[in-house]
């Protein structure tokens, strides 16, 4: 499929020059696991579209118009991934936003990322999540530390990094939330300050699975057993994070089944399908 | 003239919703000033989106190609505002970008901004400026703080805001550097961990014009005269921050005469054509 783009509730034929995505990342998005011509976590990803709008001032689209076109453009995908993007729209003088202006969203369907059998071997990134309150938790299109860190993971040859904020203390990875087992429970690191809150990490919070706390490095690298999650792999071991290695663990297998009966197509055989 | 579109250095009908700067703000940006046909502060432009790219790992287009382009573009152009974007190209995984990416860029010519005949009305803006040595001083694609900062500017109904660090340090305007005449001197906050290293700020450092130094917002209010200066629009007075008020000062002016001397595109007549 083409990817489909919007002007408010008006097709678009290209992005302009002008759009402010383009230029400032002045804008939002949602990667969201398709399954069987549905969004099962669409209510989650959308409360943190309309946050993240607040947050910026950007006026979204009109909700069922977007409802419509997620599902014209979901109706026959079995399995797969889309993305929501949505810009503030066009021009402005500078960074000062147009007065009017309709968002120019997107919707794009990928591939679901190849799975993983074994575990993640994480990079400790040098790049650093600096303190922003006014963008923390939101999925914002300044991405510029995660690209950072990316390319650290990709010459470090890892899987994934974990990000540190500026006090060291680990936040999560470039795309992905934090999980620490210690102490016979399931913890991860505050996002008030930096990091995005994620979708299924607002899932397992609400389901009293997970609890947040700040945790220092050394806390992460003797938890009894590290995982990461997202919205569209669910939750993944961590089986490497620099020189401290862990193996197969219960308490990741117990949290993956709890998800799987919620959410089927984050079973196994959904994951490795 | 329509912007002219580039990926790598072939031309281009249009921006891929896949674009790395649309998506993740992953690209850098120069706003020069047109001066009878000629760029007269180019090299200073052209040096720091190098830096720029050398920092974020972006490998720009061939620097004879790019320079053609503009020549083309500007040839017959009197007085006037040219942009250069140049985003790391399309796709990849994610954050990770792809190992061999054309880098999508693009020219576009825009009016000089009205010309403002009494001094800057300044609001300290709430928004701060996060800090991030990775990032800093480079003209990157990642510009939310300062959009925020410029919705603030706009609800104070002021022409420019002041821009405070974590530790409530001046820093910049949202458009242009900070400049405050103290003992006879003028001074400019460092931009290692965040704000960017202007280039007419850099011209002004160069002749001895200026000094670095971290400025307290006590220091700054108390400055005998205060003005912003940025490569479009040169140096202009402030008037006012906060409560506090100035009246025309001969510093500034004495600096807009420096200036003038080396570049008369930025002379009283030329600003106020």
């Amino acid at each position: 499929m083409q990817p489909a783009m919007y002007s408010g509730r008006q097709w678009l034929d290209a992005i302009a020059i002008a759009n402010r995505g383009l230029n400032y990342g002045d804008g939002l998005f949602e990667t969201m696991r398709v399954h069987c011509g549905e969004l099962p976590l669409w209510p989650r990803h959308r409360a943190r579209l309309q946050e993240g709008a607040a947050r910026l001032g950007i006026v979204l689209p009109d909700a069922s118009f977007i409802q419509a076109r997620i599902e014209e453009c979901i109706a026959n995908v079995d399995a797969d991934v889309l993305k929501l993007l949505v810009t503030r729209g066009d021009g402005g003088r500078g960074y000062a936003p147009p007065a009017d202006v309709d968002p120019v969203w997107a919707l794009s369907l990928h591939s679901l990322p190849q799975a993983i059998s074994t575990g993640l071997r994480l990079h400790v990134c040098e790049t650093r999540l600096a303190p922003q309150p006014a963008l923390a938790g939101i999925k914002h299109c300044n991405r510029l530390e995660q690209v950072l860190a990316r390319l650290e993971v990709q010459r470090a040859g890892c899987d994934e990094g974990l990000m540190r904020n500026t006090e060291s203390h680990p936040v999560c990875a470039t795309s992905a939330n934090l999980l620490a087992h210690r102490n016979g429970r399931w913890w991860t690191p505050p996002v008030e300050t930096c990091g995005v809150a994620g979708v299924l990490r607002g899932w397992l919070l609400g389901q009293g699975l997970v609890e947040v706390a700040a945790l220092s490095m050394d806390e992460v690298l003797h938890a009894d057993a590290l995982a990461l999650c997202n919205a569209v792999r669910g939750i993944l071991p961590v089986s490497m994070l620099g020189s401290r290695t862990w193996v197969a663990s219960p308490a990741i297998h117990d949290l993956q089944v709890q998800l799987a009966m919620a959410y089927p197509m984050f079973s196994a055989a959904a994951v490795t399908a």
